[in-house]
């Protein structure tokens, strides 16, 4: 249930131009970064005005608890990852959003974080619809 | 309840090098990281040989994402924090550990991530026992 707050939510304008929707999850919409050099997934709940997750009532929490352990889980299956990082900073972006990113030792930032390391690389068309069906497909995403 | 797998817990060796030990909190481990630079919180579930979140039982990653919670909130108000930051990484540490930073527009990292980011900066003695009573007293900590 996404609740008629969801009614109320706009997508910070940055995520919006940084990503493309992939659907809903629980009370979150799910977005993968546009940045080919991981599978990078963020979980925005929507809910107007959080920054931060103990901002959520305790049933939102429930929700996006499940599905960062959900997502975690089938993520790391689907791309064979070496690791699952997930992170909630919201330093730059203060709307409250979860990084989930599939992390391979090949990748090039391992071992460090993702975030602030280099440029994003724009995916190819024909490669951004692929792994959006690949992930929707694995998700079963409406 | 912390059960009876926490008795066959190690904590990884590089974590009890660059921590102190503030408690137990539910299944978990509370560490503090001996980097004077920010507040920074560390959780590690006391259940051997888990490397991803999603790795818990269910019950386990209840309690685990309860804390993440509760720390969150307690953290950010006890040193009036711009924001907190939570991540689960691991790429360096393979052990399941969950930080939660207090952070600040001042702080040195700002806006960027805490990790790979220069040198930690150690306390002086005296700081270090004040921060310890501090958070033990704040989140009454046995």
């Amino acid at each position: 249930m996404q609740g008629k707050e969801s009614l109320l939510f706009n997508l910070h304008p940055q995520l919006a131009n940084d990503t493309v929707t992939l659907g809903t999850y629980g009370i979150s919409k799910l977005l993968l970064m546009k940045d080919a050099r991981y599978p990078w997934l963020i979980l925005v709940p929507m809910r107007q005005g959080l920054t931060e997750l103990h901002e959520l009532t305790a049933s939102d929490y429930d929700d996006v608890a499940d599905a960062i352990r959900a997502l975690s889980d089938k993520v790391k299956s689907l791309f064979q990852a070496d690791k699952i990082n997930v992170g909630m900073l919201g330093n730059l972006v203060p709307q409250l959003h979860i990084h989930i990113i599939a992390r391979n030792q090949s990748d090039p930032a391992w071992p460090g974080p993702v975030w602030g390391q280099g440029k994003a690389v724009p995916y190819e068309d024909k490669a951004l619809i692929q792994r959006i069906d690949l992930i929707s497909n694995h998700l079963k995403l409406n």
